[in-house]
């Protein structure tokens, strides 16, 4: 029923090949649980309408957390995966860990209270975080803020929640969003590329997030024969940005100059697009996927991206795939992780099972 | 029952968890339709012993044929996997198209032959092929075959075979077999790597061979930053190699004398493992998997290779998995194409069906 518009006990019948009788004994029992809830005839049908169902969505909700560089950004779902709440916070790219996760609780709390929800009436939380997350939740291995690589984002919420709480890295959420409401809703075999002042990758293969067996899937951007880890230098330096221009804006000045018809911003976009060419190959030619995606910042300069990207992956690829714009922008890593919890929720559901709705 | 030894029908009736009369009902089935075999008491027994059962391996076979640059090689297998007869015949690097549809047909022939069989026996043949096989079974993209691009393997067999015929890339192959018998039967994410005088790979990931959306999966070494295609260029092109060596044994002359104590040999191997380790650190870092398989004419001197490998990939990869050699050697394209044939029966069976043995 989940989806699906509301329905009367006849169509469900039909829908799932049992007897009217036996779908209407399931049916009551779902609406007795909670998991399915009445809807009331509107009045406009002349005589006795009948009764229709549907899952009841706000039996239960999810949070979608992501620690970014600049921001905290917390989405509140539904069990439909319908943004409800969100709250978003600034952060210093420099915060310590505290800092960081001082941000992350008032988020929470603020979200929480616009939705008058206590953290008991929270099913799941997925936290998305820069860098590969390995078996513990944590990011050993790399991350890109200060202080974070000892972090554990699960066992700091699991003094406020008792609920799941998963922990994933930015990019594969950011791939899981583009497949579930962005770009890429038609493919199974995505390479999502993460294209600003960080470069990172997110893979789905035959439709399923791939982590990797130690969770470090899609680092290519590690490996300096591919060019990803100098690729944002050209942008960053291109001569002539003037030094009024706060750091976080001198990659906006150079794409808005591009167009303006600056050469030296236009020279700087080849070379970045070359650089980020080489490692998106590598992706490409190792998975040959359906679809590139290309995200992040520098996503919302597609226009100046995406044709001299895909002549480079021509040259340099055996097959090209489709490129696509991330149609997400800065919310797709928080849509990810509201994703990922609903997944471990039906997950969940359908191995080990879970309390109904109105027994918790 | 298959893979597993003979059994009574209350030995299977407890292994199934049904009655012992509705098993002895199916059992007797299965042995009418050809499926199950009947196993006669051998009379060691005192009293009279129970009747057992085995799956009947014998009720089918199948043709794993790869086609390389220097050989075909044609297995023929039972429905267990076993082999039961084999033909290897050399061909010519230079051979053309014609020629070597010629040497596979010869080899078919007689691996038919020596088992006594009919081409109407054979339930299924995989042809293994060097380059990426598109989905109308052709390696369109690239191969190193002269004149080969245009070649359908299978609608060559269809004039013999009316069973299904599968082609595939030696490389995806080889990956298969190493995790059927090979060096990574207990991983299920896998990076074959093929090591010789042409370097390539196959991967596996969550147990799946993964073809990619267009076949071109595992092709890195297109790529020439990751310095595959130039790698083994150190080694056959090392110095002191007598010009009474044929070409096809410079590698072995280099392994050899490197062990020895040649100090050039040494340095042209360290050159090639270098190179082998970038590309190889590309699809580790996309990848992440659980085991790197060392395969390829190369991997025949894997104590020279594994260990400065190893060492390179801890410099260049976040986290480096385990890198074992090859078990198969040069049978494990073969090999592997016998087991997708297998899983094309089993995936037939499960699905579509197919006729009992007894009832073709």
């Amino acid at each position: 029923m989940r989806g699906q518009p509301p329905a009367t006990v006849t169509e469900l019948a039909d829908r799932v090949g049992m007897s009217r009788p036996g779908t209407d004994v399931v049916v009551r029992g779902l609406v007795a649980d909670g998991w399915v809830k009445v809807v009331e005839p509107d009045g406009s049908t002349v005589g006795r309408p009948a009764r229709r169902y549907c899952f009841n969505a706000e039996a239960g909700h999810v949070l979608g957390v992501d620690v970014g560089v600049h921001k905290i950004l917390v989405l509140l779902s539904d069990l439909e995966g319908h943004v409800v709440h969100s709250h978003r916070l600034p952060v210093e790219p420099s915060a310590d860990p505290a800092a960081r996760l001082d941000a992350v609780d008032t988020a929470i709390t603020q979200c929480l209270k616009a939705a008058k929800m206590r953290p008991t009436q929270i099913w799941a939380v997925t936290v998305g975080v820069t860098g590969p997350v390995d078996s513990t939740g944590r990011t050993t291995l790399f991350t890109p803020l200060p202080g974070w690589a000892g972090v554990s984002p699960a066992e700091h919420l699991a003094a406020r929640f008792t609920c799941p709480i998963l922990v994933e890295n930015d990019c594969k959420l950011a791939a899981v969003a583009e497949r579930w409401q962005g770009a890429a809703q038609d493919a199974d075999d995505i390479v999502y590329v993460l294209a600003g002042i960080r470069t990172g990758a997110g893979l789905i293969i035959d439709g399923t997030l791939r982590r990797g067996f130690g969770g470090a899937a899609g680092e290519i951007g590690a490996l300096k024969a591919v060019r990803w880890d100098s690729a944002p230098e050209h942008i960053e330096n291109c001569p002539g940005i003037p030094s009024s221009i706060h750091a976080d804006d001198r990659a906006a000045w150079v794409f808005t100059e591009a167009r303006a018809g600056n050469r030296d911003a236009s020279t700087a976009i080849r070379r970045y697009v070359k650089d980020l060419a080489v490692g998106t190959a590598a992706l490409v030619l190792t998975l040959d996927p359906q679809v590139v995606v290309l995200g992040g910042g520098f996503s919302r300069s597609a226009d100046l991206i995406l044709d001299p990207l895909a002549r480079e992956l021509g040259r340099l690829c055996l097959r090209v795939p489709e490129i696509r714009a991330s149609s997400l922008g800065a919310d797709s890593v928080a849509l990810g992780a509201l994703r990922v919890a609903l997944d471990h929720l039906d997950s969940q559901l359908f191995t080990d099972g879970m309390p109904a709705p109105l027994t918790r």
